[in-house]
Formats: C-alpha cells, sequence, structure tokens
C-alpha cells in the first residue's frame, strides 16, 4: 500500500514537559480503536478494540493492535479509558490484560458489565473504575474528565485529558442526536466550556466525515416499524446488532404496541440485553419477551423474534434461516426487517441472506427500501457544530480510513485551523503535542496482528498472501524420490492439482518435460534437492502458464532415499 | 443455496402453438442475461452476456451462460437479438459463435459495432443484420418489433416478439429518463400501442425495482461537473464506464467549457470512444481531444484525463495511479471524479482505491459526496408506469437476483396483474406460454460456466470449493516413500505447509504421530497406497485442529519405489 509518511523513522525522545500520542489502530480503518498518551514516562490507552477482517485476510478471525511499541512498558501504563461498549473499542482488552491482567479499566457502568462479561469468558477479572459524565478523575498523570455522548450504543464518554502539555480532548466515537431516545445528548455545554479554556488538540471520530448533512434521530426509525407492524401478516423477524439497546428498545416498544410476544435468538444477544435490563439502560414491559421455545404456542402474527446476522454472518441464525438450516423456518407471508447497517465489504453477503429470505416468500425490509437504521456517528455537519463549540489549536482525526481522516481533517480547516495544525496521521505515527504546537515526530511498530483459531500472531503477512494465491490459483505439487548415491529417479514424477481447474490427467504432459529438466540436471550435475525443485517448478510453472494462463503455486519436493 | 423450485425436472414436450421461454442467464443474478425463446421447433435468443466474478468465485475471469440446454440444437436458431452494447449482454456472444459462427447477431448500429470490434479479437466475423427502433424483422417463425428504449449506453432497444403463442415483450435494459441527451427517449407510445393490442408476456428489467422512486435524470449531472471543475486547482481525472457515452459527452463539453484538453486513457475507453465518434454518438469539439503523451506540454489545470477503473480493477490505470504504479502521478491538488456506479461486491477495492488516491493528496469525488452517478435501469415508479401503459396478461420478471425479481413482480402485482399471471423463475426455469397463459413447466441445465485463463468450463464448483479452502486455511502436503515389497517407510514423512500459519519447524510435533499411524498400519497389513494417505490425513488432520483449531486442506501422498 501506498504510504505518503515513508520517510518516518522511530521518534526522538519526547521533550520533557510534551504529550505524545500514538494511535495503534482506527487510523486506516474503521475498527481496532487504540491510542495511546505518553507523558512524564506514563501511559494512558483510550480504547483497545478489534477490527473484522475483510477478504484480503482469508480465514482470519480478528485483527488486533499491535502492542510491540508498548509491550516493555506495560508497568508504565495507569490505565485503559473504555469510550464505550462497542467490539471496535473493547474487544482487544482481553488480548491485551493476558499480558498484564493488573492494568485498570475505566469506564461508564454499560461500558465495563460488557467488558466484564467478555474477560470473564476469558477466565479475567479486572480492576475496573466506574466513571460517570461530568466525573473527574487523575490516573497517573492524566487528569481525566468525562464527558455524555450519544453514539449507537448507551452509556458513551468522550474523555478531556489534561497534562501540564495542555488540553486533549478525545470524542471517541459519537454523534449528535439531538432527541434521543434516553435524553443523554452529546454534552455540548461541557465542550464549549472546555472550548472557553482552550483546547489544545481535538480528536474527533471520522467514521462520517464525507457525509453531508446531519444523521436522522435514532426515534425516527419508530414510525417506519409501526408501518412495517402494521402491514406483516405473520412473523416479524428482526436482526441488529446485539448492542444496539436503543434500536432493540423501539422493536420491543413497537410489539408491545402490536400486541406482539418478543424472543429474543442468540448467545449475544440474550447476554447484552440482560445486561443492558438488568442495569436499566433497556425498559421492557412485563410478559413481553418470552422463550424461544414457547413460540410454538403462539400464533405467527403474535411474535417478535430478535436476532444478530445483520451483516449476513454465515453462522448467525438469520443466515441459517435464509438457508431452511434453521429451527425458524421461512413461510410465505414472514416479515424480516433487517434494522441495521451494512457495512462495506458485507454487501454480496448480506444480499444473498435477502435473496434466501425472498426466496421463501419473506418480506424483506432494509436500509435500501425503508428508513430502518440511522448511522451511530457524527455527519459533517455535527462535525463543523463541534469544531466551532471547541475551536481547537491542534486536531487529529480519529476513527477512519484516510479517506475518511482527510474529510474530517478538511471540515476542521474550514472553520479556521490552520491547515499545518489539522494532522493526518496513521497508525503508528507518533504525533507529539509540544508547547502548543501538535506535529508528527515518527512512526513505530504497528501492523495487523491476526487472530486464526487459537494463535495470536502466528499468521503473517506472507501467510495470508499464500492463501491469497493458493485460493485464486490453486496448487500444484510434484514430487520426486531421487536415489541419494546414483542421483537416479527411483519414483515419480508424481503430479497432483487442488483448486486448479486442471485434471490431474492432463498433468501427464507435463511429466516428460519435468524428466526433461531432472535428465538436464543429471547431466550437468546438479543434484542438490533445492536446485532440483526450482528446476521442476519452473518447468511445470511454463506449462501451466503456456497451456492455461493461469499461475497456481508449484510446490515441488524431491526426497533422496 | 435453498431452492423453491426443488422439484422441478424437465419440462415436457412443448404443446403444438405454445411459445417456451428458457431464461439461461440473468434471473437469480445482475449478469450474463441470456434468454431462448422456442416456438415449432425454431429458436431464438435475446442477448449473451457474461457475469463478473465475485470473491466466492476466487481466480475465475468470467462467467457465462450454460449452451448445455440448447447445444445440440445450435442448427435451430434463428438467430441472437442484442438489446444494447454492455458486457452482460453481449459478452458471450463469442463463446456462442465458436461453437456456431454463423448465427446471424440483429441489433442496433452501436450494439453491432461493439460486437463486432469484441468479435474481431476473437478472429469472428459475424453474419450481422441492423435494425432500429420502430423496424420489423421476421426472424424464423419469431416476427420482431424493435423498440426505442433509454438505458446507460445509446442505441438500446426492447422487442416485442409475435409468434401465433401471442404477443411477448422484452424491455431488455432500460429506464425512463424523460430527459435523456440524445432525446432518444423510452417509447411509450409504441408500448401503449402494444398494450392495446394486448400482451401476453412482459419481461422486464428488474434490477431497480426495490428501489424507490425515479432514477434522476442524466443530464442532472453536468452542474455538478461544473462545480467541481470550477474549483480544481490541478489536473482532473474521470474514471467512468468504457461504454457510457453519455456520461463521457457530458465530461467532455464541461471540459470544453472549462478550457480543458481531454485524453483518454485504457485500451477499452479508445477503443469505445473511437466507435461512438465514428458513428456519431459523441459528438466531441475539434481538437478537445489529444493524446496522453502530449500531456507533458499542458498545463495542469488545462488537462482532464478519462480512464477506466471506477470499480476499483487492480490492473486499471486508477487503481494503478492509487498506488503510485502509472505514468500519471497523483499530487496534492488534483481532483478525481468516479463518475460510475459501485457494483455491489466491489465496495472494499473503490474504497481502498479512493483512500490511495486522497493519500497522495487527490480530492475524490465519488457518488457517495456528490451527485456523480445515475442508474441506467428504471426504478420501482418508473416500472409502475411501465406496467400500467402495457397492462400484461402475464408477467415474468428477469435481469436480477431473487430480491429484485420478487420485487419487481410485486410491483406488477399492484398494478393488476394477478400473483398467479407474475412468474417469478430462474435460470433454467423453463416458462410456456399456451393459451395465453404463463406457467413454469420444468427446468434445465443452467450451471454458472467459468472462463478462467484459457479455458472454458474447466474450473467446477469442486475447484472453487477447493480453493475458497486452500484461500482460507492453506495446505499442508505430507508424503513418504515406501519400499514396495517390504511396505517399510524409507523416506519421509516429509511435512510441508503453505499458508496454514504454522511454522514448518512445528510439524516436527506431527511426524511421530504419523510414524505412529503408518507403523499402525503396517502391523495391520494394510499397505494400500490410498488407505495410507487416508491414515496419514487423519492424523495430521487432527493435531492441527487440536493444536491450532484450523482446517487446512492435507495432501497426503505415499510413493512406493
Amino acid at each position: 500500500m501506498s504510504h505518503p509518511h515513508p520517510e518516518l523513522g522511530p521518534p526522538p525522545p519526547l521533550p520533557e514537559g510534551g504529550l505524545r500520542i500514538t494511535p495503534l489502530g482506527g487510523l486506516g480503518e474503521i475498527g481496532r480503536n487504540m491510542t495511546v498518551f505518553e507523558y512524564g514516562g506514563r501511559l494512558l490507552i483510550v480504547d483497545c478494540g478489534v477490527l473484522f477482517p475483510e477478504e484480503e485476510q482469508p480465514g482470519v478471525d480478528l485483527i488486533l493492535p499491535d502492542f510491540t511499541s508498548i509491550r516493555d512498558r506495560l508497568d508504565e501504563v495507569d490505565g485503559i479509558v473504555l469510550t464505550h461498549g462497542h467490539e471496535d473499542h473493547i474487544g482487544a482488552v482481553p488480548f491485551l490484560l493476558r499480558e498484564k491482567p493488573d492494568i485498570p479499566l475505566i469506564g461508564s457502568k454499560l461500558t465495563l458489565a460488557l467488558i466484564e462479561a467478555k474477560l470473564a469468558e476469558h477466565r479475567i477479572r479486572p480492576y475496573s473504575l466506574e466513571v460517570t459524565e461530568g466525573q473527574r478523575e487523575r490516573i497517573g498523570p492524566f487528569e481525566c474528565e468525562f464527558i455524555a455522548v450519544n453514539h449507537s450504543i448507551p452509556d458513551a464518554l468522550a474523555v478531556a485529558v489534561r497534562t501540564p502539555a495542555g488540553l486533549v480532548v478525545h470524542t471517541g466515537d459519537f454523534k449528535m442526536d439531538q432527541l434521543p431516545l434516553d435524553r443523554r445528548i452529546t454534552d455540548l455545554r461541557t465542550f464549549a466550556r472546555l472550548g472557553e479554556e482552550g483546547i489544545d488538540l481535538l480528536l474527533a471520530d471520522s467514521t462520517n466525515a464525507e457525509v453531508p448533512g446531519f444523521v436522522t434521530p435514532e426515534r425516527d426509525i419508530t414510525p417506519v416499524l409501526r408501518q412495517v407492524f402494521a402491514r406483516a401478516e405473520r412473523r416479524i423477524i428482526v436482526a441488529s446488532f446485539a448492542s444496539h439497546v436503543h434500536r432493540i428498545q423501539q422493536v420491543m416498544d413497537t410489539a408491545h404496541e402490536y400486541g406482539r410476544k418478543v424472543a429474543l435468538v442468540g448467545r449475544s444477544m440474550v447476554r447484552n440485553m440482560g445486561i443492558a435490563r438488568d442495569l436499566g439502560y433497556l425498559h421492557v414491559p412485563g410478559g413481553l419477551v418470552v422463550d424461544v421455545k414457547s413460540l410454538d404456542d403462539l400464533p405467527d402474527e403474535d411474535v417478535v423474534l430478535v436476532c444478530t446476522g445483520s451483516q449476513g454472518e454465515p453462522m448467525a441464525a438469520l443466515s441459517r434461516m435464509a438457508n431452511r438450516d434453521h429451527q425458524i423456518r421461512i413461510v410465505e407471508g414472514d416479515t424480516v426487517i433487517l434494522a441495521s447497517s451494512l457495512i462495506p465489504g458485507n454487501e454480496t453477503a448480506v444480499y444473498r441472506v435477502i435473496n434466501g429470505l425472498t426466496r421463501w416468500g419473506a418480506n424483506v425490509v432494509h436500509k435500501g427500501n425503508a428508513k430502518v437504521h440511522v448511522s451511530g456517528h457524527a455527519s459533517s455537519g455535527e462535525l463543523l457544530y463541534l469544531y466551532n463549540i471547541c475551536r481547537p489549536r491542534n486536531v487529529m482525526p480519529v476513527h477512519g480510513e484516510w479517506r475518511h481522516l482527510r474529510a474530517n481533517a478538511d471540515l476542521a480547516v474550514l472553520t479556521g485551523v490552520p491547515r499545518e495544525r489539522a494532522v493526518i496521521a496513521e497508525d503508528g505515527v507518533v504525533v507529539d503535542l509540544v508547547d502548543g504546537v501538535a506535529k508528527i515526530s515518527g512512526k513505530v511498530q504497528a501492523g495487523y496482528v491476526y487472530v486464526d483459531g487459537l494463535s495470536v500472531g502466528d499468521v503473517t503477512e506472507a501467510s495470508l498472501k499464500d492463501r491469497r494465491i493458493l485460493g485464486e490459483e490453486g496448487i500444484v505439487s510434484v514430487f520426486v524420490v531421487v536415489d541419494s548415491t546414483t542421483g537416479k529417479v527411483v519414483g515419480g514424477p508424481h503430479v497432483q492439482a487442488r483448486g486448479s481447474g486442471i485434471d490431474d490427467e492432463a498433468f501427464g504432459a507435463v511429466i516428460p518435460k519435468i524428466e526433461e529438466a531432472l535428465a538436464t540436471a543429471a547431466s550437468n550435475a546438479v543434484a542438490e534437492p533445492h536446485q532440483l525443485q526450482q528446476m521442476m517448478r519452473r518447468a511445470i510453472g511454463k506449462w501451466v502458464s503456456d497451456t492455461y494462463r493461469r499461475r497456481p503455486m508449484i510446490l515441488p519436493v524431491v526426497v533422496e532415499v
């Protein structure tokens, strides 16, 4: 991938009194958000999330931030502030705490409940400090103040970090719904007060910086749900994220209004909604929620199912319903609502699910044909409000691919931030705030760390490159057995192909060419297995390319007996 | 994939006087459109296009319709009507003509020019019959009438097919822009006349049947282009489809207005625009277009480049510019316009290109942040006009995934077509029009035919399944050399892995397990290589699964010497 900061080396020592900000994830991608603040030799981490793999990372389960640059300094970490409970902000915490379990976690009530449930699965009991909006906490040398922000999960916080180097504000994920269901708005009065005080550096969510205008209020979804419920003849199945409490709240309220019972399907949905209800974030009318097993006793028109799988995940309930591989059998007249975003890269999978559901006769309502989703991230109009209220001296866009970071920086510049004070960094690019000026000072290691099955970091870029070639072109393996004393071929050449689209029999034609290559080798006194392998690779590669215009991976092996 | 017509067998013989319609592509996917009409033992084909592969078809270049069901009947084909010149309507013609080169092609002037240029590359000179809107031609027993329709390429036609079985209308791809650049509107007066006469079956484009409302006029893009041109400081690079003559026309006109020269980049862009200009579909002001080589002599602010690559195709000019792998080096201040759709499945690739371009400082304008694209397919509002004007007795939605076909059928039903006369078929599902009633009568073979490199059809579903496993999990090959007389292992076990994320050294731990398996085999007098291979496969598979929770492909080979 091209890179505009290729010349950067490791950063120099941080000048005394300076604050260093190192993004280890989330700058260059949507996900694995993690920012490290350093002051006076101490570290504060904000968020520690995972990134979900795309098609260029085949077979990978999760992608983590690279902890290399702080691995030897975990004793200097005073805490991890978690801005909210989404996976891309908390999902990598277990992997970091595995290395040092006693780093304190700081977050709101719901955020901590979600990370604690996750850590319990990893058998880790963290040291947690619950905070709420308006609260100030000194965490090492970092004076933190927590600010309410509105997002697509309740109880999200922004954080202001004061050190002698200045006042830095990190928004976390946020938007500015002025009429949120829980009436907990993004606290612009506090942002204004901090702006009056003087914000030296503002790190703001870039996800929707390219999107014109303003995000529609979450509550505008209820009238759409009502329309769908009014028309629905049989069951209603709603797929959403398992953390979107306010979306599920609206589904439950609408179900209640229309006299339907609600069953939650799927482990994460049941667990998260249980936590949200226990903590008072989700309000469930008595008797509304029933067990999925009791659905057989209810007429179809009295049923709402709430499940995950809105991104087309093949193992989730919704995909299995689309494939008739689930106890819930979709029939003509069922209604399915995908009350969720469509994350780029998931389109094909999601459309496959929609096609499967409509084949069985379901009426599928999704963001392409009805307003059943609003984003959780501020659009450009909202970001302009933020910049004008905060009037920061420096900005550093966070949470986004390069195009989002760039669009966010452009918005800051439009409000009067000088272009040279709008610092577009990337993962690993170190920004130092010294004497009120934020500048890039170097680069640390911040590559992708792949989780695949039980292993963390064993799958490398080289393995993925091999996988991509294997997946596109298949493999041809060839081997021969050579007498170690005479150098004579005593077994093979034996050719096998997988995924190449070439019949094993067709390779009959290449055997003479391999034998010829081996004979040439013998006459030139070449006997090293490594060299013989190279010659076989070339002979087969040329034949496949000439005959089929393809380039499968070729795995030549010579065994001496 | 689930299937609502699993019970269908081969269709019975077509009743005398009936018309048979067999879609061989385009019903269940967006692409490879091909419909076969049969009357009185003769065949008429409408369109013969390709489908572009998605991530589940790794390494595949193109997907063709399956010609199996007509392969023995090519002598009975009276012609191939090509509705317009897009690849998904003409791209498979060379592969069909390769089997029988003298099947006549019927189409408009531009359509024939494009297919002839393509066939010339395959060294085929077709028998062509040029037709124009309003014209009637008897093609075998099929009385064809051609109707002007508006689409995202000029000179598109719908076709009405009259046989004693009734009047059938196939729209091809169309929309109803009321103010198209070339003033050639979809000819609703003719559709109305045919409706008066009585349309027995209407096959209509489903692509945008889920989209509410109406498509914006193509000409509304000019004011957006003007805004972008007015702001642009340096070069402007426009990426679009190489067939979108009217989009390129607007770019050229705007360039002319702003005193810029235009250079066309890329073989298909140069070829198609040459054809369009020669035939009078593209109007190029004198001196506007310059050779790309002469750009060095022009100041940046006088330059517009028009290229392909708007879908993120890795080898296209635009991707290579994003990667600094092209003679055109993107610099701060350049403007890139993606004046094109974003085909589902291409999002990741397109966003990667946008990120690459913005990294080098380009300002990227795309459909996500400006109105630089309108669709070429009728939205639901336009389809309602079509159905109300035509009032067909039966409908059969074409061109779409199941969800689109279903949405299109629902629109027809809303206008009064009885539900049982809205036939949702799929590729290979045979529909017979007998006595004015269209009904599904059976199913013929209509699977995907994969083109990979030089081969057509060699890559099977099984090869693709292997590729998917190889691509997700990698491969572990293991082999041993066995003395054929004693059954003793004389070489190996030798283990090699690719793309597994497991070090070759780590396999040291599994060697004893393989040896153990082989020893057990020997003590049980198992000596068949096939059985030994199975045992080795199981030993390695279990070890990898237990140790790493992964399932690579395992390729065990036993060679006897």
